[in-house]
Parts: C-alpha cells; structure tokens; sequence
C-alpha cells in the first residue's frame, strides 16, 4: 500500500500517523480509527484498550480481518470505502475476461519466441457469464459485461446456495463477494465441475471463497479452462504454489481495483464520512457486522 | 488460412476448387472467382486470361492486393466480406487496449518470476481515442469503445488529412482504414509524436497504413508508450524485426478478426451473394476500385 495521503483531511482534526499496530498512548482520546492497510488484522484488541473510540472507518471494500465481537460489544461503527473500485475492477474483469478470449497470453508467449503462429479465437458477445455477489462492485461488473452483450447473471445470497446449477448454465464465473462465512469455500470442485472444460474463473473479492487446492486440481485436469485470480487464500501467493506456472491461469497481486489516484478517491470518501461525523450525521457505508458487509 | 467449407455452396454450382494461382484449365468458362486466401496477390494475369469472369469475390474485407485496372478494363465486379469480423476486431481491440491499462502483459512476465509486486494501473473509462477507418469495422470499434466511456472521435477521409492534429487530442489512436494510396504510411513519426509518451497505437488494418521503421523508433525513444498491432508491413513479421522484442508492444498473427467459425460466416456472405447472382440481383458488399473499399 502506497502511504494515505493525510493533508485532505482537514486541518482542525487531531490526526496521529500509526505504522503497524497502535499503541496505547497512540490511541488515547482518539474516537475516529482510520485503517489504511487493508491488511491490518489487529482489530480486536485495539477496540479492547481505545476507551474513546466509536468509529472505525477502512480504506477497503472488504473487511473480512476486520470484523469481530469488540464492535458490538463497544459500540463502535464501522464503514468501508464502497464504491472506490467499481469500475477499476469491472474493467479489471473485462481485460480478464477478453484476454482469456482472445488468447494474448498464449499470442505473448509466441512472440516472446519470435513465432507467428495464426490461430482462431472466441468472441465475448454472446457468452454466458456469472457473477456471484450483487455489491456495487458484482453489479458494476455485471453491467460492464452486459454492455459487451454477454448475458449475466447476478448471483445474491439466496442464488449462491445452488452455485452449481448456476456454474452449469454459464461459461464464465466471477466472484466478487466479501468474504463471510457464507463465502468461505463457496466455490469448490462440484461448482468447477459443473462450469466444465470451457469454464473460466475469475476472483476480485477474497481468496477464501474459492477453495484453492481444488481449483489448481480443477485447472491441471482441464476440469475447466482457465482462471485469473487477483486474490489468494494466502497473500503474497507463497512462492511454491503451483498457480503461478500455470499456462492457463493469470496470477495478479491484489491490485485489480488499485488505479493511479485511487489513495485520493479513497481518502476522499473518509472525509467525507468524517464531515457527516463532524455534523454528527449518519454515515455512509455502515458495515452490519453481521453479514460482514454494507446493506442495501 | 483453414480450408473453405465448400460444403456450404449450392449443389447446383460447379465448382473448381484451386490451389495456389488458378490456370487456364482451371479458369476456363468460370465466371465467379472465389479468393479464399486474403494474401493472394495474382489477379490481374488471372482477369486477363479468363475471359467468362464477371464476379471477384473476396474472403476478406482489405482487398488491397486485388485492386488492379484490369477490374474495370474488363467490366468486373468485386465484392468483399464486410461484416463477418466487426464484432470480433472490435473486441480483440478493447482486449489489447484493456490489457495495456491494466498491465496486464508486465503482470504476466512478473509471474513468469514467481513476483508478487502490487502496482497501480489505469482506468479505461474517460479516456480518449480516435479510430481511423469508417467503414464497418472501424464503427464496430468506435461504438465498443463508446459504451466502455471512452470519447471515442471517429477519423474518416476527410478527417484523416490533419490526422496530427487528431492524435495530439487523444490517449488511443486505433487503425482500421483499408490500405489504399491515401492511408499508405499515415500514421508517421509527426503523428506518433502529437499522440505523445502516454499513447498507445493499435493497427487491425492492413501493416502499411502505420510507417513501420517510425513506429519502431517511437516504441525505444518513449515517444509513445505502447502499440497492438495484427498486421505488419511484410507479413508473416521476419524474425529480425524489433517489434517481437519490445516489452511495450503486442504482435499478433493477423489473427483479430478470426473467430472459431468465422470459415463458414464468411461463406455464408458469398453463398448469400452467389444466391443474388444467380437470380440476376445486385450483389451486396461491391468495392470500388478507385477508393479500394464498399461506399456508403
């Protein structure tokens, strides 16, 4: 993560820098938690020791690492940056997408070794694709590939129970879910198996929702065709996973949403919400600690 | 180029099918001419030996290499395939420019090395491009572009004269002219230059249209940032040619038109055209032979 660009907020808030974990003398009086690394998995205990803190506001969609029972036992908020990536990480999708259908990577190879080699490929229009999670990151997806005449369907909480039958009617599957408990592992060998040979996978949300030994299984066996993973069960991927020599599978570090100024855009939603927090407004983008995401 | 579905012409033609340049065995009494491979270079000694020929029908929408005065000396019409690869170009372009702002190839070289390094990369919305050619396909790639919010200028002949000037306002300059003596060598080091360090040049028309050695000199000084191209001045591109080297440039085979099945769309245009002929009707898709394309 590049550093926050703190000088948006505004002058009159008492802003105290934290590199890693806060400490107690950090956290003293401060009512307002800003968690910039979407990494941080230190929530518990901070909430436990910061008696003035009500709100906790992160630089992420997905807050997986970040909900625990200190929230509703101290009472404190907390917010995400929904919104920022929507359209980063739809078209993040898109070139996925259009580049296994269009086969660059293998066109890259061929010229990495200087050979025209003239081959047929896909076309989008027409395709079939799923896409599991209907937050303003799913939709923003969905629609994106609707402009390109792909017919998608938008899989909620009550459709993901039967991802199977959905993965069977559609040739490509995309998950952009936050990562509960409900998610965990939701898309395993029987959903892969049910997308079939020609299937692509695609994950811009958490890699847990996808069990990975059982997609590297799938993708040796050419159970289905190919899959572009932006998120790992474990980040960075470690250096002995087999994903990254797969031919068929594109391995991308966690930056599908992450565009040049995004820190501003993100930045600017926390200032935002501080301003309605000033006002003593209600909040944008409330997580429900219970579902693990914005409602609504 | 795979073989013809011959299968799909009427079982009332009498076809002679041909390898390499007919002879005057195989023309004699023919009155269609079927060019199936689009490299094929040898019309005007066929026109002038075959004396029956009325019809050239071509299985490729650039006709560049059968454009020649004996068409008109000897009163033959000649008919292309507009249509067939509109959809399929313009998406092998959103692939190209998509995998460009998103990276997409350096991510691909970093997990050759097993390197997880997070980047920011660009958004394809709100950016600008101008693409060349107004015929079928360049409009196929100009309405795609469009519904992804890009401000797409569409360049057509008139335009085309002040093509600097055009460059110098957008990020993405895309070719899909036929290669006629206006658009040989457009695209030139004083347009590259106005298109500037940022822009990215793709080419799905004929190689010439772009100045193949100023390119080259633009990609190593950084003039422009990046290119796509699928045709070449000399094609299949010789091994010595920089172009396969460059990390910031995507050769393609001539390949961004053909889609799996594209064999059969595209005899279906001629069996559709052979059907008029045979019943005395106009015939769709006519070149003319002055500009090199269909008008209007």
């Amino acid at each position: 993560m590049p550093p926050p660009p703190l000088a948006l907020i505004p002058p009159d808030v008492d802003v105290v820098e934290v590199r890693g974990t806060p400490t107690g003398d950090q956290l003293a009086g401060a009512e307002v938690l800003y968690v910039w690394d979407h990494r941080f998995a230190d929530l518990a205990p901070v909430l436990r020791s910061a008696d003035r803190l009500r709100w906790v506001h992160a630089a992420s969609v997905g807050v997986n690492r970040l909900i625990c029972p200190e929230l509703a036992q101290h009472q404190i908020t907390l917010t995400n940056s929904r919104g920022v990536f929507d359209i980063s990480i739809a078209e993040w999708v898109l070139a996925a997408v259009l580049s296994f259908v269009k086969g660059l990577p293998d066109t890259l190879a061929l010229q990495r070794e200087h050979t025209w080699l003239y081959r047929t490929t896909g076309r989008l229009a027409g395709k079939r694709a799923a896409v599991v999670g209907t937050g303003s990151i799913g939709r923003a997806i969905a629609d994106r590939l609707s402009r390109l005449d792909v017919h998608v369907t938008l899989v909620g909480r009550h459709e993901s129970s039967d991802l199977t039958a959905v993965a069977a009617e559609v040739d490509i599957l995309i998950a952009a879910v936050p990562l509960t408990a409900a998610t965990t592992g939701l898309i395993d060998a029987e959903v892969l198996a049910a997308l079939g040979p020609a299937g692509f996978v695609v994950n811009v949300g958490r890699g847990a929702t996808v069990v990975e030994d059982e997609l590297i299984e799938a993708l040796r066996a050419g159970t289905i065709a190919g899959a572009a993973l932006d998120v790992f069960e474990v980040e960075p991927l470690p250096a002995y996973s087999p994903l990254w020599a797969m031919p068929n599978v594109l391995v991308s570090p966690h930056m599908s949403g992450d565009y040049v100024g995004f820190e501003a855009d993100m930045m600017g939603v926390f200032v935002d919400n501080l301003q309605r927090w000033l006002r003593g407004e209600k909040l944008h983008n409330i997580v429900d600690p219970d579902s693990g995401y914005v409602r609504g």
